[in-house]
């Protein structure tokens, strides 16, 4: 059976020039709150990553080295850029989505492509997801944690919702640091604790902001095993048999909402693997590295094999997940 | 053997009119970010908090109820004040300190003390350690997971580590919400994914700020089990091998340090405390509740219980190492 990697990036070179002089790029949170020598480090990355990501002969032999078969390829998350206006949004989001098309297109056998979204414009969204499925052939759509001040529970993204679950087009959910990361510069938190904070605000919204409830159909996938939520959901319940202005928004606790998620692999440790399935369930729970950056695993089919999981799940985690829900043969 | 709750508060009576106009409460983080249904559930808590922390008759009927056979008690988080300047914050420790005695001297066969510290004065500080262990017969202290804006891995709280080290009183570390919880006010997350997130910070600046490298004889409890980071810890592992910003700091994997923090089992699933044993080892967690709050647990024993225990480590974590630690008969 073919190995999927349901989590991988790739790079648009026409995103650049769109944004260039435009912006002030430290106004992104990731690069605001690093430490400059986080900043190093990433410059030097940033010089391998477009070939890692970009030269298919290269990404083929990295997957051979992997085990990988088949990579799902979405955007970096970088270049999102939902600051922008309306029409240079929804500029940035169709090149990149071409060029993810253009990426899967000279290897369909073993690649298929997520686009992303003009998230501050739901409707122009819309437009965009009915594209990337209908003519560009995308399997999903990666977005970030929030939409700049708004939380993906506001109400504004329920008409994008809707369309989504009808067009059978999953979410990603990746985050890029933290909105509020003032704190975490030292030892690289803006991505090491950052982005699993936002990952548990984004689950917090889906579950207790009713997202799920709204749109029982929406498949929502949240990268790096869902951070922290998963792995220490309790208190979250417990707020919730507390207090009555937590018990407001949903019926059930919070966490039994956690298995109509959907979660990567991505947590370098086949113990949190194990943890995560106990939580979340095997058939929630897709094999993802994060290629090619460095926060991504060199061996996440290994990383998943240490696991105690039965055949049947590992399987699932290894291939048969990700199959269903991206429609891969 | 007598069983040990190492995480429960009181309340000084003679705080709030040492403060009393001196500051607006709304300046604190936990108070700004919570949604106001939050603080009209927090309203109603005050009315009977006071009741369960100062009527020593009422605080041994909720023993009895939860098996609980000693406390150890530290000051409520919200009267730390660490805004106060030099003298008041000086009082306002003291006060603190010298009620907590108060209290355990009602009946110090049930109680035992941990009193505050004037953090934003450390040679004060020192001081009022002193006097708190030799003169009120307290065995640690509860301090904040940061000191206005200064990380606890500051240098500035370094000659306080040593003296408290050399005094064996362990610090207890116990957040109030999050510095940066502007997004947290939904859901009661200033509480629910706050404090897991300053514990993490914590434990990061402990370990990969060098604290403990610096100060081994230092002994450290971070509440909640530590909050996030023993749980997903496996991410900061993977910076620290990836980045050499990151490994600059510590010759061992981040993880390799957390034997050499303490936990209290305040984590509302028999799972987790599985969990956390798993990781940390039977030796770092202790017996907590939270007591009084409605954040806190009602059945901290019947927790411990229920998880996978062997009976050495049950004992452990219900008595032995909060007997060890604090040196309660």
């Amino acid at each position: 059976m073919p190995i999927i990697d349901m989590h991988t990036h790739a790079f648009s070179k026409r995103v650049e020039p769109l944004v260039a002089g435009k912006y002030d790029p430290m106004s992104n949170p990731y690069r605001r709150d690093m430490s400059p020598a986080s900043r190093e480090t990433d410059a030097e990355q940033g010089k391998i990553l477009p070939g890692l990501m970009l030269d298919i002969v290269t990404r083929r032999e990295m997957m051979a080295k992997m085990g990988v078969d088949i990579q799902v390829v979405a955007p970096a998350p970088a270049q999102q850029h939902y600051w922008a206006g309306e029409d240079l949004l929804v500029a940035l989001s169709r090149v990149q989505n071409e060029d993810v098309a253009a990426l899967v297109a000279q290897d369909p056998a073993h690649f298929a492509g997520m686009g992303t979204l003009p998230m501050r414009f739901p409707q122009r969204a819309i437009e965009e997801a009915v594209h990337g499925v209908d003519t560009l052939g995308l399997r999903g759509f990666q977005i970030d944690t929030r939409v700049e001040d708004l939380e993906l529970s506001n109400a504004a993204f329920d008409p994008l919702y809707a369309r989504l679950a009808k067009l059978r087009a999953p979410l990603f959910i990746h985050p890029l640091g933290f909105s509020q990361g003032q704190r975490l510069g030292d030892f690289f938190m803006v991505n090491s604790v950052g982005q699993p904070v936002e990952e548990t605000l984004a689950i917090a919204h889906f579950i207790m902001g009713g997202v799920l409830d709204r749109h029982p159909d929406l498949d929502v996938v949240i990268a790096h095993g869902g951070g922290y939520y998963p792995f220490y959901a309790a208190r979250m319940d417990h707020a919730w048999k507390v207090r009555p202005e937590v018990r407001r928004f949903t019926a059930d606790a919070p966490s039994t909402y956690l298995k109509r998620l959907w979660f990567d692999s991505c947590v370098f440790s086949p113990t949190l693997i194990d943890n995560l399935v106990a939580t979340v369930g095997a058939d929630r729970v897709m094999m993802g590295s994060d290629y090619p950056f460095d926060m991504g695993d060199d061996d996440p089919v290994g990383l998943v094999r240490q696991a105690k999981l039965s055949d049947a799940d590992r399987e699932k985690i290894l291939f048969g997940n990700a199959s269903r829900l991206f429609r891969i043969a």
